[in-house]
């Protein structure tokens, strides 16, 4: 069903066809109804919604969507071509209501409680920027990205609650802060049984619930010692609260929930936490069945891409398909684009820096189409040779959905 | 006079002396003066300046000095460990003032004219988005920055103009645009004589001042045709009003002032522009001689780095040196860092992505520094081999400053 196609970005048959000899100016001028690139052309305006919360009163509000005070995804239009994507565009999704915005008054005063080490102590903010530094670009990404594909999928009895997330629940993002392994050696290593790393966010526990049922604290595999750090800046600016600042602890490649915010706690543990949010959630089941902790968790992100150019109708001829694409722990290795919903396919090109294996690329396909409707989509492989699938199968909690056919574009073109 | 000693990240001896034991809370707790460790610490606060003017009142004030209104300084520490600098804090500096807002109110329809080709006409940026998709990371850097230090070295009666910038009108950031290559074969290639790129800003000319006295015209060789780029978007978003916006030519490598504002024409020639601020300004000479063209042109920046953290005085003990490097059109290839000014070298690693040979890297060097004054300085090499000096020799412009001494960091440690 696929027929793939080499088309360079510079092939002379394809710029031959452009319109840019001295007729273009008039004929761009013309059109009322350009074809948005990305972020750079007219963005489509923000329908009336839910208002952005307080504690992220300082975002785009034109850029993003409000689902719920906690869930807010960036617009597919605001990630442009930029390989970076600003704080001021990134998703939202909190579990519990962040701390008060106190405690970034004194960002170098948060103390981090380490355990399962030789010599177990508390470290604080100012004092872990002395020990060492480390920048790494993440895509991160909520669990749930993508679950309204698997909603629009549902027969007629079936349900599946959680924020109907398209693309937006994502960003790619620079971290900095110290490895982890650093801190970890420095207090005497790991422990002889330790399995898991474990963070414990900082959120605050309402009176009257048990802690387990609330807190944020998730165990990863101790492998991933590797590549953990705990973080004090993202995008060169100190961590907003609402991205987990002071100090967050970020697991590359991971999806979004392991990345502990305001992080107050990393042991090293020998078993997996038994808290609600890891015991009982995150977990890949059957819809209909209650997440246990015999199901696997949801910690790697699969090989996944996205369209972010062009989004609107507009004028048919030569334009550019671009879009980004990442395989979480591994690097992403090639995408296919389709502009007939995936019944032919050609080699698109990265574009742009190499931001690293956790950090997603830039793409583009140059293509000339003509008048009619066309449904883009892009399929990723990753460097351990995974490749998006066309469809995913369901699961219980509508995670890590990473089939081509949802986030296809649809263009109609005159 | 030197001595490089290697000292690795994460070296057991460096770590073992550490402050990151149970002690380490109560001893960061009771800092009242905590080391700066770049833009996640306590910023030096801003003192009573000019304000910005109101092209640029978005941007952040309090990291920014407003030398006049064309000619605005990021302040070092907002530089932080950042491997993007932000918008919000990127330098400014004009030759002429901008255009009106109303320049970027419909970006795709702003026009450049391109000349010296085969089929020259002229295109819109909603157009040239059509044709291609390139990103790329560079520094931009006011060919007067550092001329501070050359100032600071003259002798009585010597006398150099010209705007006191330190290392703050500098920022690495990412540019999206199509190549120009792609625009000129779409438009048949290059005339037969074409020897230079000369591009023209779309600045308005007061009335009865001679354009050619005014416009910010400038050439560059037609070798920079492989990676210039015409560009819509800055660091992923549309280029603001006081960055060039709608399109701005960018000449990676090559100081600010070849990379063209609102750019309305790119002319393929076969001599450089007689304009002022190319034959008459720019140009390597001696103190007090006139600029002329039979002078070097200001073009490719040359290898330079600085330090960015610590820059405030605290506490004795185990840091982190951090800095940036850049090779111009080079990539950077090493850095080393000093803490006893210049007397002993220690080599620096490089942290975080590398962003292509046109962006600075970040570097950093773990080090305890006792009781003392002590007097940091970093010196970068490129992958051509050239070498920052300690001093340059004094331009009758103050440009290219890359000496080592000059932007050297005291710190005074307790």
């Amino acid at each position: 069903m696929s027929e793939t196609r080499d088309l360079p970005l510079h092939r002379r048959g394809f710029l031959a066809g452009a319109a840019v000899t001295s007729l273009g100016v008039a004929q761009a001028r013309a059109e009322t109804q350009p074809v948005a690139q990305g972020a750079a052309s007219s963005p489509a305006p923000a329908p009336a919604g839910n208002p952005l919360p307080g504690y992220v009163s300082w975002k785009d509000a034109e850029a993003l969507i409000v689902h719920s005070n906690q869930t807010i995804e960036t617009r597919r239009a605001a990630f442009g071509t930029g390989l970076i994507t600003d704080e001021s565009v990134l998703y939202v999704r909190n579990n519990v209501s962040p701390p008060p915005e106190s405690i970034v008054a004194d960002r170098d005063a948060w103390a981090v409680e380490i355990k399962g080490v030789t010599r177990p102590g508390t470290i604080t903010v100012g004092a872990l920027k002395r020990l060492g530094l480390v920048t790494v670009a993440t895509v991160l990404q909520c669990s749930g990205n993508g679950r309204k594909y698997f909603q629009d999928t549902l027969e007629p009895g079936q349900k599946m609650s959680g924020t109907a997330w398209t693309v937006g629940a994502a960003g790619c993002v620079l971290w900095t802060g110290v490895p982890l392994r650093t801190v970890i050696e420095a207090m005497g290593g790991p422990v002889a049984d330790a399995k898991f790393i474990t963070g414990t966010g900082g959120e605050e526990i309402p009176q009257g619930l048990k802690p387990k049922d609330i807190m944020v604290e998730r165990s990863v595999p101790l492998a991933t010692l590797d590549t953990v750090i705990l973080a004090w800046a993202l995008n060169g600016k100190p961590i907003s609260l609402a991205h987990g600042g002071p100090l967050r602890m970020i697991v590359p490649g991971y999806s979004g929930v392991n990345n502990i915010k305001y992080v107050k706690t990393v042991a090293l543990t020998a078993t997996e936490t038994d808290a609600k949010i890891q015991a009982a959630s995150y977990r890949i089941h059957k819809l209909g069945e209650k997440a246990a902790p015999n199901q696997p968790p949801v910690w790697e992100q699969p090989v996944r891409s996205w369209i972010t150019a062009p989004l609107k109708d507009g004028r048919a001829g030569p334009m550019v398909i671009a879009g980004v694409a990442f395989g979480g722990v591994n690097a992403v290795a090639g995408v296919e684009v389709s502009a007939d919903g995936g019944a032919t396919w050609h080699k698109a090109d990265f574009v742009g820096p190499d931001l690293g294996r956790f950090a997603w690329r830039l793409f583009a396909l140059p293509i000339e189409l003509p008048e009619g409707t066309h449904v883009l989509v892009s399929r990723a492989r990753d460097t351990a040779g995974n490749i998006q699938p066309e469809d995913v199968p369901v699961n219980g909690g509508g995670y890590s959905h990473n089939g081509w056919r949802g986030p296809a574009v649809t263009l109609n073109l005159a």
